[in-house]
């Protein structure tokens, strides 16, 4: 049978989400506490990678098994494997056409800055963005670039490997008291899209870049590249949505 | 000349303030930091000792220091030399009859809790409290119990060193939304004293021990100890005052 969990996680001490030799991933402990239950060899599904430091509130995976276990124990049974820094919020048995990757049709990310002075309990949470203050209706002003179908391959790696294209709905970016939330929603994001964008954004609100500047970038379709990538740490992947 | 400041630091990396061979402590690396800038061998005092994984919002601590930089430079100075969980909030010229420990007239400490479901962000910051809801007014009333002048001897490390007699001021206690504060304003307090009362009243919370038993424990001045103390994590020192 097929069972979708919903997991948060602190992407602190990880090298990312997905499984790689001598590095501790999101991947590898979820799939260790799910085979120290079932005994196979399960592997997991998510419906994307994360990068290290980056976090999740509500990352989605799937996994198949033999194992008769009620649907709902598996969020307890998995969490009293995992370490502190992982967590099942929601574990639910679905039918074999589901797929955490393939039927996702929009996904929501965050990006949080602080622009006030450096507190040392946010380090890992909240990018302390240390150069002052951001013109946040520049930066809205310039999110309306990205909003759309486009060719990202200025604002993402371009591997060769399938098509930059995708649509971004909406970017909406939010100020309170000297914080900076920066929500996208789109179809799909390649990999340091999201860091890319917002990084791009941060120098339009910092007055460093024009928004003329970055309407070239993404015209340009990869020829030229966005060399700002904002720090992991800000960034949360915080909804997968399917139908 | 005589230098104050105030200092923030996340107490999850620490082994407590208090320099250790061996074990990183918060006032070594902040020795260490000034010690880059001065060549000297300051060393600092702070307004008192915090445990390992114990935060502080605003510990005070002072230095003597032949060294002359504008007091105002400091801050900037030291927080250069200082690894990111730890921060100079202020720096300050004071007189030499200041001093951060005996100086301090009162000092306020916080624990935060959560009843909420586990989170795996909050892990090191807020106490996870795992057994469902906590009755507040139960421990409202309970607290009463703590306010005013007491030896405490049986809510501390009775060491022999010293008086057990604490005057605490008041003791408030905020809910929202499941997320618990407890807020003490005290003379002073001994080693795990915060953690035991805490402790004590989540017992009380908890409806597994009565008010009566704890006013049995806190007459009882040493002889019946208490044997709840709330963990490290949710502890922070939040304010020392002086006149």
């Amino acid at each position: 049978m097929r069972i979708q969990c919903v997991v948060s996680y602190d992407g602190t001490k990880f090298y990312g989400w997905q499984k790689q030799p001598d590095k501790r991933s999101v991947q590898e402990v979820i799939e260790c506490a799910i085979n120290k239950i079932t005994g196979e060899h399960n592997v997991i599904h998510s419906s994307g990678r994360t990068d290290a430091k980056v976090h999740a509130h509500n990352q989605v995976f799937h996994f198949d098994t033999q194992k008769d276990i009620a649907f709902k124990q598996w969020k307890r049974a998995i969490n009293h494997f995992l370490p502190e820094d992982v967590y099942i919020k929601e574990s639910k048995r679905v039918g074999e056409e589901f797929h955490a990757r393939y039927s996702a049709i929009k996904k929501e990310y965050h990006y949080l800055l602080s622009t006030n002075e450096y507190n040392p309990f946010e380090r890992d949470y909240i990018y302390q963005y240390p150069y002052g203050k951001l013109d946040l209706e520049a930066m809205c002003d310039c999110a309306k670039l990205f909003v759309g179908t486009h060719d990202f391959a200025s604002f993402c790696v371009y591997d060769q490997l399938g098509t930059t294209i995708r649509t971004i709905y909406h970017i909406d970016i939010i100020e309170n008291d000297g914080y900076f939330t920066f929500k996208l929603v789109g179809d799909g994001f390649r990999r340091y899209m999201v860091r890319m964008i917002v990084g791009g954004l941060i120098q339009v609100g910092a007055h460093r870049r024009s928004k003329a500047f970055l309407a070239d970038l993404l015209e340009s379709k990869g020829e030229k590249k966005c060399l700002f990538k904002a720090e992991p740490q800000g960034l949360y992947l915080e909804h997968v949505y399917y139908e």
